[in-house]
């Protein structure tokens, strides 16, 4: 997506150790206008898919799939990080390592809120090694429901995830996928 | 609001220890036409402010927060509970105790996103001990920037955040104040 990718020439920041930072305009600040084009954009390419639900893990996915869900006319369940005291009843559970955080997370959803008849879309902010994705399709298909696709911002294409995703048959699209980076000149590739 | 105390009496339930769960709605599954309507009332409430940010707090702030703020056609920052090693730079910081969690977090935001320019309306899910906007407030004021008011979807009013937000002359609005709630009986009286 053409109009994602010059933003990230403009205002993402290439660092040291493969890091993007694009927290002026994707997941600290939010840019509303940007995420509704990218609305627009899974709308159309997820338009054969019949999607009844939205499925995020927090915090970063929230934004985004609020704003895409508008777009396909449908709830949202993110998928939550630690056991709340306010979160009872039975639950979907998941493990996903955290590289940004060297850490591993129980990974939550309330089973009353993914059934057999849920047909999800799963919407994330970045797709790197793929840990936190293959938790969240864990957790769909856990729940007996499909996964209809999955809608990334931004993949870094030079690590394994999105190919490993691709592989088992789910259709996946990232608006923009990173081939190189260079934290020395800052220059970013796109595939 | 009517249309969220509606709500909040058919889908929410009341558990014991003033526990109000409305996650088939608002903070686990969220209901984005639901989040429209409260965005346009927002906007009706404080139509005589000039904003140019919302400011809310992950994780269950920022669906809310996100839809707001097409209304005012604003970006939107999220305060992070926890240091993550993409976020470096210079920050502002606060503590904030979470009585849900029952444990005190590092909140920050990053320096480039509030500044002295800004003109803020906060907007959060739920007011109970008003401990979370407390810290908010303290984000914002430390920047320099000017507290417009804050949106909150569910006060309960029988806690003293509300009243202790009030009295510092913010303009709050809650679109609906609990004023008590029996989980015997399942009862919810809004003020």
């Amino acid at each position: 997506m053409r109009l994602l990718e010059d933003r990230i020439r403009k205002d993402g920041v290439v660092k040291e150790g493969n890091v993007l930072k694009v927290d002026s305009f994707l997941n600290h600040q939010m840019d509303i206008d940007l995420f509704n084009e990218m609305g627009k954009e899974f709308k159309r390419l997820f338009s054969e898919k019949k999607i009844n639900k939205i499925l995020t893990i927090e915090a970063s996915g929230i934004g985004i799939a609020c704003i895409v869900a508008q777009h396909f006319n449908v709830p949202v369940v993110f998928a939550k990080k630690a056991k709340s005291i306010n979160l009872d009843g039975e639950m979907l559970t998941t493990k996903i390592q955290s590289f940004t955080h060297n850490k591993v997370y129980d990974v939550i959803v309330s089973k009353k809120f993914l059934s057999s008849d849920d047909h999800v879309l799963i919407i994330d902010d970045f797709l790197a090694n793929g840990c936190a994705l293959l938790g969240l399709i864990d957790l769909v298909e856990s729940a007996g429901a499909t996964v209809e696709g999955i809608g990334i911002a931004i993949e870094k294409g030079f690590q394994s995830g999105g190919q490993m995703i691709r592989e088992k048959g789910i259709q996946l699209e990232s608006l923009a996928i990173v081939e190189s980076m260079d934290a020395k000149t800052g220059s970013i590739e796109f595939r």
